[in-house]
């Protein structure tokens, strides 16, 4: 695999996986290994979650072997995305159980846990060589329905899982994007030591609660 | 650092630094050094976003450097967590950005992917030798007054960050969880294939929506 180690963070390197992780759209026919699938699901398992819940669920569709749920998720797709996804030969979607098992109270980092899990899954993909690209864009109605997911599970992202594919066949439009650069956001505008930012009278001023 | 690759997912043997993540309580009095905490936050940057959003936002206070803000967020937490997390040198509060920038409309996966970066700068803290503990256990309210945060501005979790320490000087109780072996759900009870459990019958039976 490409060093890309430098390209995200240049002053500040990151784990060459980290930064060699992409949310690319352009897929090849190649089928997934069922062991490479078992090994990124149980990455996602290796994720923190509160009290240890882990709302996680995964259902996956696979074009070779299981093409019903393949089709339910693809047709959940908004038309742009399914218009590159339909590449893919795995689709999967991200579930959150909304309570906790133990006392069936509102978990409030349902969502947050999941996003835990598939970022940790998006990271064994990239070391094996497999990428994913997650989609807000779909009908979270649709795959509640074709699933009929029970009452306290709730559709989160819908992604695509496969071996990267050749980025001219991605449709005008998605193929520069396919190649363009990572950008991100410099760590000043997101890590803020000592206060939020604009503050830094006020921070010191006041006593802690 | 030990190869606990195997002891997480033994038959789906993951990246030793998913498998060595944890969540310990010990911390060593040793600070950390800012090209580290730098290293980790860009990191956390490299996750992916719902439209490329990075809706994540990290306060951080530092014992050594910013002593107000580090005892403003370990007040924000209940007994309990006080009483191992005052250990840590570094404490941190994660942060979600509600709207989105471009239209500010609600960003349902905001929770999402703050989730997908921590969970991210916990591997990269791994690498480094690190650890974090995220905690829900914490007053939203007080982090948001302490810190003055702006309307749309939604703390999600606090967390230590630090060195390993010795797990004999945490209160009983945290301390044979420390050692404890982690587990986690079998691949069974997450992850579906074709559809959702308990419904082989129905689930071939539906056309796709």
């Amino acid at each position: 695999m490409a060093d890309t180690t430098n390209v995200l963070a240049p002053e500040h390197p990151i784990l060459p996986v980290l930064a060699q992780r992409r949310s690319p759209r352009a897929y090849a026919a190649q089928p997934v290994p069922t062991e490479a699938l078992h090994q990124i699901f149980a990455a996602a398992a290796s994720a923190a979650s509160c009290f240890g819940e882990q709302p996680w669920r995964y259902i996956v569709g696979s074009r070779a072997s299981s093409a019903k749920a393949y089709d339910a998720i693809l047709s959940s797709m908004g038309e742009f995305n399914q218009a590159w996804a339909n590449q893919a030969p795995v689709l999967a979607v991200s579930i959150a159980k909304l309570n906790f098992s133990h006392d069936d109270n509102p978990n409030r980092h349902a969502l947050h846990d999941v996003g835990q899990a598939t970022a940790t899954l998006a990271i064994q993909a990239t070391e094996l060589g497999l990428q994913i690209h997650q989609m807000a864009g779909f009908s979270v109605d649709k795959i509640r329905e074709s699933f009929r997911l029970p009452a306290g599970y709730e559709p989160v992202a819908v992604f695509t899982l496969g071996y990267p594919g050749d980025p001219a066949s991605l449709p005008d439009g998605l193929r520069e994007k396919e190649t363009a650069p990572r950008t991100r956001k410099p760590l000043a505008e997101f890590l803020f030591e000592g206060g939020w930012p604009g503050l830094e009278e006020e921070r010191y001023d006041q006593a802690p609660v």
